[in-house]
């Protein structure tokens, strides 16, 4: 049976994406401009005639709502759900609840882009127990201690591709399209590894919110056209643009 | 381990409700006031700190959506979500899209009554291909000969009690609270089983929408409270005597 496509939603503008501030693991929603990006994403897929099969989705709200309403715009709304910590939002340490503008002017720009971009250095862990950490979180509860207190895109990687192999390829070697509707950093992790993007070069990869990105794979799980294929290149384009901008 | 608790949640008012429209299986949206409902529906889960741990949902999208909304509204977004197909309301046949008002004034008090509340009377199956009819929806494509072209209530009960039988119950016998976001009809023929109500007397049993049903069992999947308690007995009180008025 040949592999089915696979299909990358990066979850809409959510309410601190519009206040510029380091998210992570804070489970906030959507904002109305995000609601609209999630609903334009799944009238995208049912234009290009692109029909998820089953979708994976993170333990967050901006994710899971992205999927609930892309998929309701889709008429698919009632695929088969999987949900895993595992497709989370990389975990930003200590910078959770952070304006991003002040990060940056606070620590200077070397620091700021180390923590955003660089492959392998973490932000400052988060304190358990303050206002913005999760450790009493009970989605989390299971999890022990897997619970990360702070992540470099490496540690996404690592926690990322076990639910890959284990979770997605399957539903892909059954032919189905499966949609994953997830975060910018935990969908970098999943291109690096389809692309087989180098550690420094990921730090230039943006994916754009809202806007479904098909990968169709060959036999042997790489993508037949490197970087997948955008359903709106020209909205993808403008809009790794404005991520490439944020913080300035 | 004992018995997870047992929460059933009928969708909030669909816009083919407010229109005095029989559903059945078309797949019809909340209305803006059902949407509410099922808000309030997980604001009530909420502060009762009834906290589902896993979803079952039909394939209809009044069902699917009243539970993403409640499910959100009491910060259980994230649980894992299971969806069927014998969680969908009854298949009212031909007389899907009619006017409930309109059919009761052609057919008369006695045939309307027979086809809304008698156990065992089904209405006249659907045309195949026609408007209403679900024979080309892909979401049942693996039915084939399962696909119903009309239901009476004692249909719904033989093919919803297997899927509480494989699905349902053994969540709730690992002590997980469930949560079952369905429709008047399959919800009523899972109570009309728990309650071990006749094939009589269930003909007068009205559950409203919106209003969480909370049943504790016993190890033997009894309920320890006949009937079980809405989170808001004052409000279910006051909409079961509409859902007895409708078509009136």
């Amino acid at each position: 049976m040949a592999v089915g496509k696979l299909v990358l939603l990066r979850h809409g503008e959510s309410v601190w994406n519009a206040e510029n501030l380091f998210t992570g693991w804070v489970d906030v929603p959507l904002s109305e401009k995000g609601v609209r990006e999630a609903q334009r994403g799944g009238v995208l897929l049912r234009e290009a005639n692109l029909l998820p099969e089953v979708v994976h989705t993170s333990l967050l709200r901006r994710a899971i709502s992205t999927a609930n309403l892309a998929l309701d715009a889709a008429d698919r709304h009632w695929i088969p759900v999987k949900r895993d910590w595992r497709l989370n939002e990389r975990h930003y340490g200590a910078l959770q609840g952070k304006n991003k503008k002040q990060t940056l002017e606070e620590f200077g720009e070397e620091q700021f882009m180390l923590w955003r971009r660089s492959y392998d250095t973490p932000p400052p862990p988060i304190e358990p127990g303050t206002e913005f950490s999760q450790d009493a979180d009970p989605r989390y509860a299971g999890l022990g201690p897997d619970l990360p207190l702070t992540e470099c895109l490496l540690d996404v990687v690592k926690r990322m591709i076990p639910y890959w192999e284990s979770s997605i390829v399957p539903d892909l070697r059954e032919g189905r399209t499966v949609l994953v509707a997830a975060h910018g950093n935990s969908l970098r992790a999943l291109v690096k590894h389809l692309d087989g993007i180098s550690d420094e070069a990921i730090a230039g990869l943006n994916i754009p919110t809202g806007i479904p990105l098909r990968y169709d794979l060959d036999e042997d799980l790489r993508p037949i056209t490197p970087g997948g294929t955008y359903l709106d290149p020209d909205a993808a384009a403008d809009a790794i643009k404005a991520v490439a901008n944020q913080g300035r």
